[in-house]
């Protein structure tokens, strides 16, 4: 099966939303909630399926119902299997308002970081003041980092494509090439190969610029002895993936092959750290122990990765002090770098997922330094 | 100048920022106003030019302070004029409430629709109750909707620039080519061509599915007799674009060429309607008339265009009852269409910028059918 047949039938690659929303009801019974209200997007394609792109779930202890406009109500019952949908009258939120006044819903949970201040005055006015409303924040977030089966699946296909996206580009990395029009051919492989897109903008920053770990690429064409930073990740069937590689333009001197060689080590430290029951922190330190040995971790300006899923940041944050511990299921990246002002930055990043006694790194290429 | 040298040099096209927020003070001033809180990234960037990814603007009477970490503090200075660059200590948003407090705001503007449950939660605590909070939508909208010189400028080059992208990938439309094809070879000649992206996902949508206004690609083949709908716009130097080209796959049997006049005086009609002084609603109803005479208005199932400026979807929105009148200055898209279930849709769409006693369709690509 090609990656484009793949992409075409990714809704019926078993993603099992039924077990999912059950999981999800078993903790709102825990927490005696007559009902979640899901507005974020990725939460509520997680739980039903449904790709339309407005719209809101309401999840009760034994059923689902998805409100949305006369656009993707066909869509929604072609998507979805046991969830009630149900087509708005009027705006989204007086019509999910409604629904819960109707329902007689009392205690409803919902994320206050999901929901504007406005919409939370619309539902007010739609419930009349019956509902007590209940911050809940991460609900279904916390069943996302838990990837299943089929997930997995998907995110592996997503980890090997952006590693062949980047294959097929390196050989256009040379002086003269600008950072956008590397951009633009990696974002073209992407689609080519099946993705729906990149899963964020696509970074390319040569010399001095690689010091920028937030650069957007420009205008600039690459030196002939500097760093390049590319920096990638495709969407495929509405799965993340997200990897890093620094390349050197020209052989490259004997400091940026030291520094290179302390990102790499540093990487597969936080690699081999990254067990299910090691706290997230200890991943991070694992990295940032071994640039220290080196003298480079005050170069070191950010986290050492995140979660990986529907989304391409998502819990859990791989990050100094965090005591969450890695479980079966996490799929999460990892990504030391080091950035000198002036100079250059190096970046190193892989996905990992977490299974029981041992990990499995998704990304598929070479992290030698490679000089071009 | 070539596009790629003009994307480089936005930043220096002349944008009057401060201009903008005398504007906006003036306004405050009126709405007794302390300061009015600006958390969407657009306005910020309309008032300041900052184009980092993550802040808060506070503009006051006599003052605008952008408050962001430590990753933007350096690019806020270069890119702005007249702001005052604060470093935030710990969140965003306790910082601006600390900002806020200590500045002694009483009354503080905010868009209910642009700040979160919890983001406004912590806003409060870090006031310790001082402020009072004043709903105030849309006041930078409001500006933005007048593009000054600047702006049209650049408008003008998206406009031309996303035709050029659809010139150059008409010849690839044919029997066999795959929808995510086409839409792979549009979003990498808009890079190539010096656009920063794609202003929103591209719509490459044949035969039946071009009945659906938000199709999105599929790896479906084009087939031998059928409608296509390319729906695609560029961002340039932040401005977007935004237009529509329907074609026929072979000879177009006669049903669909009177279907496709039909849209074609519809929107023609529109564009003659589209003036300052007009209402919005007169505009769309002008659209509506024409589609009526041919017994095709209850296959017009959305409004006839939208505001278009950093945001490719802005106000003024040209839509049924709409009382809003155009003025100089507004640039709208003028989309009818019509989609028959099972059959397919047909939709043509330029950019239209309103001056005085006059308009100007900034898009330039023919609107005869074409037949591929």
């Amino acid at each position: 099966m090609s990656l484009l047949d793949f992409f075409v039938r990714a809704n019926d690659m078993g993603m099992d939303h039924a077990k999912r929303r059950h999981a999800l009801q078993t903790s709102l019974r825990a927490s005696k909630l007559d009902s979640l209200l899901v507005t974020h997007a990725a939460n509520w394609h997680y739980l039903t399926g449904f790709t339309g792109e407005s719209g809101a779930l309401v999840v009760s202890p034994d059923a689902a119902t998805l409100i949305t406009d006369g656009r993707f109500t066909v869509q929604a019952k072609e998507e979805t299997r046991g969830v009630r949908v149900q087509l708005q009258q009027g705006g989204l939120y007086s019509s999910v308002g409604e629904f819960l006044r109707r329902n007689r819903m009392k205690r409803v949970g919902f994320d206050a970081g999901q929901l504007t201040v406005a919409q939370k005055k619309t539902l007010q006015k739609a419930t009349g003041g019956k509902c007590r409303w209940i911050e809940a924040p991460g609900m279904t977030e916390g069943l996302r980092t838990r990837k299943d089966a089929a997930e997995l699946t998907t995110m592996r296909k997503a980890a090997i494509l952006v590693g062949e996206v980047f294959d097929s580009v390196l050989k256009l990395v040379r002086p003269g090439v600008r950072e956008n029009e590397l951009c633009a051919e990696l974002e073209y492989q992407m689609r080519k190969r099946g993705a729906t897109g990149p899963s964020f903008p696509t970074i390319v920053a040569g010399g001095a610029r690689s010091a920028l770990p937030h650069a957007r690429p420009t205008a600039r064409k690459l030196g002939k002895n500097e760093l390049v930073v590319l920096d990638l990740g495709v969407i495929l069937a509405h799965y993340c993936s997200d990897m890093t590689r620094t390349v050197h333009v020209g052989r490259a001197p004997r400091r940026i092959r030291e520094w290179y060689r302390a990102v790499l080590d540093a990487q597969e430290a936080a690699v081999a750290a990254a067990k299910a029951g090691t706290t997230c922190g200890a991943v991070d330190g694992a990295a940032r122990e071994v640039l220290k040995k080196h003298g480079l971790e005050k170069y070191f300006v950010h986290s050492t990765g995140h979660g990986l899923g529907l989304e391409v940041h998502e819990d859990p944050r791989i990050a100094r002090g965090q005591a969450v511990r890695l479980e079966a299921g996490n799929v999460i990246t990892i990504e030391p770098g080091v950035y000198v002002e002036g100079v250059g930055g190096i970046r190193i990043e892989d996905d990992v997922a977490i299974h029981v006694g041992r990990n499995e790194v998704l990304t598929r290429v070479s992290r030698d330094l490679i000089e071009l």
